[in-house]
C-alpha cells in the first residue's frame, strides 16, 4: 500500500514538473522556486544602454502581454487556490535589460546575420526580492528573453502573478534555423495575417520566415523591374505585394527577430509567368495535368533558353536586393521531365546547346546561385537538386528535405548542410483537394499531429560528425486548401512543435528526453496564450483534460 | 477530328452546365435562360399579406445578402466578360411574396411543426420582364425561396446580375431531417457562434439544430429547477448557457427555419454530474477510464435509483417545456457495463429491484420516455437503445445511427425512422486527441471530405418499403479538439455536402445522380459566399481551380 502511494507520487512529479509552467519552448536551463510574486502596478523595464526602436517597442508589447494576457493557469479552480499566497506576496517593480554594447544593433539588424554569428543567447533572473534582470549579448537574445519573460506570468483576479519563484533561466537554441513556410500562391494571404503569423511565430522563438511567396497557381509578388509578371499572374489587383507590402513584411518580421527568407521556385512550378511570357513556359497548363506536373496546372521555365535564364537571374537579383536576408530559396522541387521532353523549343535548344536536360538544369541552376552569390546570398534549395538531380550546387548551399526524413542521410553524406522540412512530421497539410477524388486522400495523408512532430529527431542515422550540418527545421503550410479562413487553425499550435524541438534540443532542462507527456500541459498553456492574443489556435482536448495533466493520456 | 471535338463538347455540357449556377442545395426542378438581369436599385421584396415579424427580418436580411455578399463569379476574368451583356441588361425591381393565408403563422412556427406536416416548398420565377414570385404554402417555404434567391446574384463593378434569366423554380426537400449536430460540453462555444452556425446552416436549408449541449466533461446548460448543475459543472461562471441564451438561440433558429433538437445524453456521459449529485454517480472519473468508459472521464448515473430517475425525468421535464421543438433526444449511447458492474450502489440497488442491468436500463428509458410523452414530444436516441439494448422503445421513437452506417439497415428492419449520423460519412472530427498518442490516430480517421459525405447514399440497402423510415441525416462536430476557434473551418463547408444529399436527393434537376464532378463548382461558389457573409470555410481548393471548373480534377 504505500510502496503503491509512493510510485503514484514519484510518477506525478516525473512527469509534471510544476518547474516548468507555462514555457514554450522549454529553456536549456531552468530553476524555479515555490513561491509567489506578483507584477506591481508599476512594473517597468528599462535598459541602461541606448534601446534601438525595434526593441523598444518589443518592450512595449512585452508590457501589453503581461497586463492583457489575462491567462488562468490550467489547473481545477483556475488560481482560486492562489489567493491567498498572491495576497502575501512581494511585488516586481522592474525588469532591467541588460547588454555589453552601448549602442547596440537593432533587433531585426541580429536577426538577418548568417546563422553562425547569430546570438541568441540570454540570461533571466526573477528573484522574491529586488528587480528581475535580463542579459544577452545581441538585443536579440534580449528579445527572446522578453518572450519567455511574457510566459511566466498568470492572471487571478486584478492579480499578475507566478507561484514559481524565485527564477533562473541560461537559454539559447539548440539549433540556429526554425522557421515556418507559408506558400502565399496556391490561394492568397493578405498582409494582415502573414503579420499575425509572424507574431505568432516570434511568441515561440521561431526565427524564419520561409515565404513560398509565388508558384504556378499564381504571382502575387508585384517586382518593379517586371510589373507584368504580377498584373497578369496574380489572381487579382488586390491580391498581391507591393514593394511597399514587402518591405512592411520583412520590418514587422526584423523586429520580431525574424529573417525572411524568400523562395522563387525554379524551374518548375512556374506555369503562371505563361500570362505574361508565353515564350518562356514550357508545356503551359498542358492536359492531362499528371503527366506534366505533380499538381495542376502543369508549366516550367525553359531552362535551356538564355533569354529565360536572363530573365531568371535578373529577377533574382531584383529580389536579392529587396530581400536583406543571407539566404535566397531557388527552390527546384518536382521538376517534370516529361514537360521537357515534349517541349520543341526546349528540345531545339538543348540540341543547340549541346547539352542534354541535366546539363541544362545545372547550368540554369548554376547561373542562378552564381548571380545571387554575387549579391553576397546563400543559395537554398530543395532535396532533388542534391539527390535527383546533382547539379552540382556549391557545398555552402542549403538543403531542405521535404520528401522524407529519410532522405537526410543521403544529403548530409554529400556534405550539404541540411533544414528538415519532411512532409512526414511537418506537413500541416493532409487530404487530397483535386475535385473528383472521392474518397479525398491524399500522399499528403494522414494528418500530421503535433504529437508527431514532437517526436522528431533531428539527428536520427546521422554521425556526430555530421550533426553540424543541422541548421534546424520548419512546419510547412502548403496553400492548396487553406487561405485566411483557416490559417490559425491549421498552422497552431502544431508549427509550436518544432519550435521546440529545435530550441530546445533533445532533453528538458532536468536532462531527461523531451516527451509528449510532458510537453502536453505547456502546449495546452502556449495554446489558451495564442487565443488570448488574438490567434486562433485549435483546441487540443476537451478543457476538462487541459484543466488535469495527465488525466486524459492513453494509460490514465 | 470533328467527332474528338464533339466529344469534348458534350463532356463539357454534360459536367459543367451553366444552369445550375451557384445554387446550393440544388433544387428539385429548374429551368434557367441565359439572358442577364440585374438588380434594379430600387429592387424590393413585398408580400400580399401581412407578413409575420420573422418574415419581415428574413426578407431584411435577403435584400442585404443580394447587396452585399459582392461575390464574383467564379470564372477566368471574374465576370469583367459580362460587362456588355449587363449593360444592356432589363433589371428587376421587384419580388413579390405569395401566400394563401392572409394571416400566416411565423417561419419559427412552421420550422418545429412536426415532420409530417412541415411544408419547406416553394416555387421561384424570376422573368426577364417583369417581376419575380415567389409562392409558397408556408412562410417557412418563402423563407426557403428566399434562401435560394440570394444565390442567384452574382457582382461586378456595381452592378448585381444574373446571366441565367429567365429562371424557374419548383423545390421542396426530398427528406425532412437535414440537421447539424454541435457539442457544446467538451469545449465550450459562445452564443454568437452558435448564431453565426444558425446563420450559415439555414443559407444551405439545414433545418435542425441538434444541440448536444452537456456531457461527461462539462454541464454549460443552466437550468432553472437544477441551478448547482451548471454552477459546478461548467467550466465556469461565463461558460454557461442562461435560459435566456437559450430562449435567444431557440428564437434565433426558428427566424431561420431550424428546429432546435435538444440532447441530454443518458444514462452515460454524465460524469460531470458528479460534482453537483456526487451519489447519482457510479464510477466517476475511475481509473483507468479506458476501462469505464471510452474517453475521459468516466462516469454514468446510476440508472437503477429511484432518486436518480425521478432526477432525471424532472430535468426532461424542464427541458420539455425549456425547448418547443416537438422531439428530444436522451441519447443512450456508449453505455460502459463494467462501470455498472463495478459500482456497489447500482448492484445493491438491482438486487433491491429484483431487475439484472439490462431491465433496469430499460426501466430507466422507458420512464424518462413516458415523461416526455406526457409532455407531447417524440424521443431521439443513438442507435446503441434498439441494437445493442433493446430497451423497448416505441415504435415513433427516433433513431440516429451513428457507429457505422452499415447499421442502418438493422435499426429500419425493427421499424423505428432513422436520421443517419454515421461517423464513416458525417464526422467532422479525425485524430485521436488524448494525450500521449504519438501517432494521434483514431477511430475517427481517416478525415472525412466532402466529396465522402456528398457519396452518401441515405436509401443503401433498403428496400422501397423501408425508404419513408429515413427521415435525413446530418453531419456532426464533437468538439474534443473544436472551439470557436476553429468551428467555421471544421464545419464549412463539409456539412454542406449532407445539407445537399438530403435536400435534393439521389438526383438533379436534370434527372441525372447527384455527382462531385457537378458539384464542386457550386461548392466553391457558396463557400465563397460563406466567406463574404463573414463564416470562414475552408478553401477547397487554390482560387486558380475554382476558376477553372474541372481543370483540377483528378483526370483533367
Amino acid at each position: 500500500m504505500v510502496r503503491a502511494t509512493l510510485a503514484v507520487v514519484a510518477l506525478v512529479a516525473l512527469v509534471y514538473p510544476s518547474s516548468v509552467a507555462g514555457l514554450w519552448p522549454l529553456p536549456r536551463s531552468l530553476q524555479t522556486g515555490s513561491q509567489a510574486l506578483t507584477l506591481s502596478s508599476s512594473f517597468s523595464i528599462d535598459s541602461a544602454f541606448t534601446a534601438p526602436d525595434d526593441l523598444k517597442s518589443a518592450i512595449s508589447r512585452t508590457l501589453d502581454y503581461v497586463r492583457k494576457d489575462k491567462h488562468e493557469r490550467l489547473v481545477v479552480g483556475r488560481g482560486s487556490a492562489d489567493a491567498s499566497k498572491i495576497k502575501s506576496a512581494p511585488s516586481l517593480n522592474k525588469l532591467s535589460l541588460q547588454l555589453e554594447s552601448k549602442t547596440p544593433l537593432s533587433i531585426a539588424q541580429e536577426a538577418i546575420k548568417p546563422f553562425e554569428s547569430r546570438d541568441e543567447s540570454y540570461t533571466l533572473t526573477v528573484p522574491v526580492n529586488g528587480d528581475a534582470i535580463l542579459r544577452a549579448n545581441s538585443t536579440l537574445g534580449l528579445f527572446r528573453g522578453l518572450t519567455t519573460f511574457t510566459q511566466l506570468w498568470y492572471t487571478a483576479g486584478d492579480a499578475v502573478y507566478t507561484i514559481e519563484a524565485p527564477i533562473t533561466i541560461t537559454d539559447k537554441p539548440a539549433y540556429p534555423y526554425r522557421g515556418l513556410m507559408l506558400d502565399t500562391a496556391r490561394n492568397f494571404f493578405p498582409v494582415a495575417d502573414i503579420k499575425r503569423t509572424l507574431d505568432a511565430m516570434s511568441w515561440v522563438k521561431i526565427n524564419t520566415f520561409h515565404w513560398h511567396v509565388v508558384d504556378s497557381q499564381s504571382f502575387p509578388l508585384q517586382i518593379a523591374a517586371f510589373p507584368e509578371l504580377s498584373q497578369k499572374g496574380a489572381y487579382s489587383a488586390t491580391e498581391v505585394y507591393t514593394p511597399e507590402d514587402v518591405k512592411d513584411i520583412i520590418t514587422y518580421a526584423g523586429e520580431r527577430g525574424i529573417d525572411v527568407i524568400v523562395e522563387f521556385d525554379v524551374p518548375g512550378h512556374t506555369s503562371i509567368i505563361s500570362k505574361s511570357h508565353s515564350d518562356f513556359i514550357a508545356c503551359p497548363e498542358a492536359a492531362p495535368w499528371s503527366q506534366f506536373a505533380n499538381e495542376p496546372p502543369a508549366g516550367q521555365l525553359r531552362l535551356a533558353s538564355p533569354s529565360v535564364i536572363s530573365f531568371v537571374q535578373s529577377l533574382f537579383s531584383s529580389l536579392a536586393d529587396q530581400f536583406p536576408s543571407r539566404y535566397i530559396s531557388t527552390g527546384g522541387d518536382e521538376v517534370n521531365l516529361n514537360c521537357y521532353n515534349k517541349d520543341a523549343d526546349t528540345q531545339a535548344q538543348l540540341k543547340k546547346n549541346g547539352q542534354n536536360l541535366e546539363q541544362a538544369l545545372s547550368t540554369f541552376v548554376l547561373k542562378i546561385h552564381s548571380t545571387l552569390k554575387g549579391k553576397g546570398k546563400t543559395p537554398v534549395v530543395w532535396e532533388e537538386m542534391v539527390i535527383d538531380h546533382p547539379v552540382g550546387v556549391s557545398n555552402d548551399t542549403i538543403v531542405m528535405v521535404w520528401i522524407s526524413s529519410a532522405n537526410v542521410r543521403a544529403v548530409v553524406n554529400k556534405g550539404y548542410r541540411v533544414v528538415h522540412a519532411p512532409s512526414d512530421y511537418f506537413y500541416l497539410v493532409s487530404g487530397g483537394w483535386v475535385g473528383n477524388n472521392i474518397p479525398g486522400n491524399s500522399w499528403c495523408d494522414p494528418f500530421k499531429t503535433w504529437q508527431k512532430a514532437y517526436s522528431f529527431n533531428p539527428l536520427a542515422n546521422l554521425t556526430a560528425a555530421q550533426t553540424p550540418l543541422v541548421l534546424g527545421g520548419q512546419h510547412l503550410l502548403w496553400a492548396e486548401q487553406s487561405d485566411p479562413s483557416n490559417l490559425d487553425s491549421i498552422v497552431w499550435p502544431r508549427a509550436a512543435a518544432s519550435a521546440e524541438v529545435f530550441w530546445t534540443g533533445a532533453n528538458q532542462p532536468s536532462g531527461k528526453p523531451r516527451n509528449v507527456d510532458e510537453a502536453l500541459p505547456r502546449l495546452h498553456d502556449i495554446r489558451y496564450r495564442f487565443v488570448q492574443r488574438g490567434v486562433k489556435a485549435v483546441a487540443l482536448q476537451p478543457l476538462w483534460c487541459a484543466l488535469r495533466p495527465g488525466v486524459c493520456n492513453l494509460q490514465a
